[in-house]
């Protein structure tokens, strides 16, 4: 089977995706990993999302869905979080079957244990809950900084994290807004809920485990195509 | 325009390609790069050119630039150099036009003012003389190394290289190969025939210039993005 990516929201975390499905699928199997990379327009994406245009979002991907399905692709995934926010919609209009990041992480989440999951991402992510419904399904409370912070944090994304950048200054404020959330409401995880926060945040730099959803949307992704060939 | 690049062979340069490219394409445009990668099985690859199947080569790469023309790209790479050795036929029978990495190179070298270039690549492509001809319409003496030196080369390259992985004493052996025929051929410039070289080889490590193709190749695409976009 080969394994069709929407990449390129942002094109740092697409190199992530290709780089660890590539290694992990040559340390499994010693073969070349079968995938194919549609990298879309990620600022068509954000302009339809600031427009609030859903329908518009589900229609770019399902055209990147469609190139990956022709370009022999039998499922697929997007290599983001914010597209996310139309996943139900996208499932039933999709050529392909799709492995879902938030599914992906909110097993994890159950699997370590964790009860209180502070979530960092776009601001699009935080504000249309993304992570709270489905982790409320495995009694796990989500933890959502309030509409200034969630600005804030979206500020540090783009356009620098998602062009690769780290500031050292967007770093420490970072770091300062997540301890505060993890302090007065108890959080016991931060989920980095954007592909590209791993470029600046890493175990370690917060008082509680991250979950780096990246990475584990990419154990996924590699399992099933292993499981699969 | 949307560009397609037949990856994975091996999978190391499809990460520079997929990086150089959309940071290329964003400083000059600020706009993301409409890409599109096919990973093949570099392994099937190889495979075919040890038994001398050129045919069954062309036709594993045509496969893939069918899937990129499906999945819309309008025009195409290899990210590799190997492959370059079916390029005549690849350009009778493929759907897209194709960028060659070996057209863009002998270019290159002639601006640079370079008269005898030290070629180092695969077995297959010192062999082949892929770079031996086009270099001559140019003028400049192409310099390949020995029978016993190529296959030592290519050791370097296969398996380790080509996954991304430098072996420092393999380095010192490349440097000492290479020095010996820069003395002897009076070579004033090193071409890194194969994609994978640079993650080995820097400016600096030889006494004389290093070509690195497959930055080459990559300028030259990002190039002809910009001016068709």
């Amino acid at each position: 089977m080969k394994f069709g990516i929407v990449g390129g929201i942002g094109p740092a975390s697409t190199l992530d995706y290709y780089d660890g499905l590539t290694k992990k699928y040559y340390d499994a199997t010693g073969e070349c990993a079968p995938l194919v990379i549609d990298s879309i327009n990620m600022y068509a994406m954000t302009g339809l999302l600031s427009k609030g245009d859903n329908e518009g979002v589900t229609r770019l991907i399902l055209s990147s869905l469609e190139n990956l399905s022709a370009a022999g692709a039998t499922a697929a995934a997007m290599a983001s979080n914010t597209p996310h926010i139309v996943f139900d919609e996208l499932v039933k209009r999709s050529p392909l079957p799709l492995l879902s990041i938030v599914d992906e992480t909110c097993k994890y989440i159950e699997k370590m244990g964790f009860r209180r999951a502070l979530i960092l991402g776009t601001e699009f992510t935080m504000k249309s809950g993304l992570y709270s419904a489905p982790l409320e399904k495995y009694g796990i409370k989500a933890v959502t900084p309030n509409e200034k912070d969630m600005a804030l944090v979206h500020s540090f994304i783009f356009p620098k994290l998602e062009n690769g950048i780290v500031d050292e200054e967007d770093k420490k404020k970072m770091v300062a807004t997540a301890e505060r959330y993890i302090a007065e409401q108890k959080a016991d995880c931060a989920v980095l809920g954007c592909t590209e926060i791993p470029l600046m945040i890493h175990e370690g730099d917060f008082t509680v485990p991250t979950v780096n959803t990246a990475g584990v949307h990419i154990d996924a992704i590699a399992e099933f195509m292993i499981k699969n060939r």
